[in-house]
């Protein structure tokens, strides 16, 4: 794919070259108000001023929708379909494109640059979306192996379900926050001696806090109560893709998660990254995902499978003496579902999606030691030790780690589809 | 309690004496925004029109926020806290009492009441709350007990954090839905041979359909995100209480639940009733729950050990021939855990709460085999067959079959506190 060049400044190797165009909320010291902004290089392009200011003059298609740019989230932008995020992307492209059409838009226009072109550096992101469910799936089959072998070894290492439904649970949507929000270390129930015939549990810091890399996808399209997604429908139904860390506390998990699955160990935090990279910005990376030598049934059997992103990801530690090291690197093909089919199998039953639904994708790890997207595989359920540059150790997190998890497509330099960071620090337990 | 006389026509009976005043949302023919009203008798009292009408005249405080009765929820209402709840529903009381001192706000004034009193019959009911997120607990000890043994026998029916935790999973809240709503059989993933060693799913209508007999009680105070709302704290942050039926697919939930909990088996519905009634209304029929014989951590005791209700329950189920049979009749303190206990374990983690969130007691049996919340306990997992009058069997739910739940505080036929019906009918699944 050749690089659009753009007449507007944007640096070798950003995320946000002009092949991404991905969607935020923002909100400026001289403007408290969050509204919708896309990413363009180092800068945030407000929409709702570029769109006070007849930026979409020339797009009629979106101008009796203009006021969704004006709302704290994407929720209403989302809601207006593939279709229009498609045009709207095309058109900013085209607006930013060194032989625009439409040069009095922007290009020559440096009073409304002034205006509707902020510094990444002067702009706070907010949330999205305003989420009404969140479900998070399980469909890294390498940490799912990776885990089950931990624990009931590699023979039983995979439940019966795995290769034949998207294994998922509902998830707390009121916990999912934005890049950049601090983490408390959560108090729970963990038992101190687990092997202990007598269960004795006690209220603790969470001993064993973990991470989960993975990727998030929001809902663009609610079907009725009682009327499933086909799963020729899901894609259209998808509105982009964030970088996502499920924080997981283990030791709390441990002791809760039977019969009914993981609760209080996954209700404390999750962090998405700020820019939602829209599935059209992606479409180029699609890839085939893991192979999947179970028979899928019809339901949930995809035409082209070529319905998963070659996304490189990245983990990196640093602690509080400032050091940094990278932790994980692999590539988000590493599912056994891809999210149309996750759309599928959720909705199967009737249950209806809305649009800000997030579909985690689950832990998101390769074969390789160095590819293993959560700290309870690294160190084999704390049996051995992370090294770390700075000769730092750790099994589990510390109060005062930062994990920055990074996303990206591409290898031109120039036409990079990035998904910026998704940084969470670890604060102290509450004391009870 | 001496039951408070009305100078308006209360039948002998009804669930909504002058002892109650529970809240909801409506809307009628001649006005189809819905907005807040509360139940006296067989009317509604739209408080919409009784504000606009200068009904709170003799209420200072309410005044500056009498806007939250023109919600189409009851968040905005309920976050006003529970001190405002009280006052509003003591002064309602006291609008309609015999010797009321404010006759000239409705008592004498005919022409109003016409306007804001509304037959219940003419009334359309609406989700009471914007559901933000929905938790369900699994308190009911008897339930878990009976469920257990079937599963995995006696000696180890109860998992060990049982007694010392609220189990509970997050649940899926879009799919929350007003008594009367038609519930679609949900088609999913069953095995056909569960016993086969090689596992082979299809894809079919749900053939153990199933209730769950439940109470939810709605959250109206939010914790910050990382601050625990303490066991002290707990019951202020408690709005009210409705009648829940947690529809449930065995089959489903059976192949899908392991490892991460049930999933698809428990998001195609939950119904709930229409009217909430508030935690003073409840007030009068506390009562201490099920005795736990572990010992429990600190954040989870209570000072008081009532703070279980002694709500009268009672499942009835209709064939599409119209016979009706009473399958099961209980008490509400047939739980181990109470809310305000689910709430402080809930947010142990800083989880935060918001207003709106509904949190689900779990299924309610009692000891005796015509007290159990679910047909899975009443055949024995399908091995016998419950039988209906008319002549009628059933394992499981048939379509067309309807499930009405009713619960009523109170025995003096003046002064019931009780809570309509939560009623629900079986459609045929989609044909795939
Ligand atoms: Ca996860
Ligand atoms: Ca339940
Ligand atoms: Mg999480
Ligand atoms: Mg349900
Ligand atoms: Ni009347």
């Amino acid at each position: 794919m050749s690089s659009l060049r753009s007449w507007f400044s944007i640096p070798r190797g950003s995320h946000f070259s002009l092949a991404n165009i991905p969607f935020g909320i923002i909100s400026t010291a001289s403007s408290k108000t969050p509204r919708v902004a896309v990413a363009i290089g180092d800068h945030a392009l407000d929409l709702e001023a570029f769109a006070a200011s007849n930026g979409f003059s020339a797009l009629s298609t979106i101008q009796p929708h203009q006021a969704v740019f004006s709302q704290s989230s994407l929720n209403a932008f989302a809601a207006l379909g593939r279709p229009i995020h498609s045009v709207v992307r095309k058109y900013i492209q085209s607006v930013f494109s060194e032989d625009t059409t439409y040069p009095n838009v922007l290009k020559t226009d440096f009073d409304l640059q002034k205006k509707v072109l902020v510094p990444l550096k002067d702009v706070k992101m907010h949330l999205p979306f305003k989420i009404g469910d969140y479900t998070d799936f399980y469909a890294g089959l390498n940490h799912a192996y990776n885990v089950g072998v931990l624990f009931r070894g590699p023979a039983n290492a995979l439940q019966p379900n795995y290769k034949h439904l998207p294994v998922g649970y509902h998830g707390r949507a009121s916990s999912v926050v934005v890049s950049g929000t601090p983490i408390r270390r959560p108090n729970g129930q963990v038992l101190s001696n687990p092997a202990a015939e007598k269960k004795v549990p006690a209220l603790s810091p969470c001993q064993k806090l973990d991470i989960e890399l993975e990727l998030g996808a929001f809902v663009c399209k609610a079907n009725n109560m009682g009327e499933p997604v086909p799963i020729g429908e899901a894609e259209g139904s998808l509105f982009g893709v964030v970088l996502m860390n499920d924080w997981s506390a283990r030791d709390i998990q441990a002791w809760e998660y039977v019969p009914l699955g993981p609760f209080n160990a996954k209700n404390f935090g999750t962090t998405i990254s700020a820019w939602v990279v829209l599935a059209d910005a992606l479409a180029p990376f699609k890839t085939k995902g893991l192979e999947n030598d179970s028979e899928v049934l019809p339901y949930l059997k995809e035409k082209d499978e070529k319905t998963f992103y070659d996304i490189k990801l990245q983990v990196d530690l640093k602690t509080p003496t400032g050091n940094s090291t990278t932790i994980s690197k692999t590539s988000s093909r590493n599912l056994l579902w891809s999210f149309p089919q996750m759309l599928a199998h959720h909705s199967i039953t009737g249950c209806p999606m809305q649009v800000g639904d997030l579909l985690g994708s689950g832990t998101i790890s390769g074969l390789e030691p160095g590819e293993r997207g959560s700290l309870l595989e690294q160190n084999e359920n704390g049996k051995t030790s992370i090294m770390l540059s700075g000769g730092d150790e750790r099994k589990f997190l510390g109060d005062g780690d930062e994990i920055t998890i990074s996303g990206v497509c591409g290898s031109d330099e120039d036409a990079l589809v990035g998904f910026g960071q998704c940084v969470g620090r670890i604060e102290p337990a509450l004391k009870m």
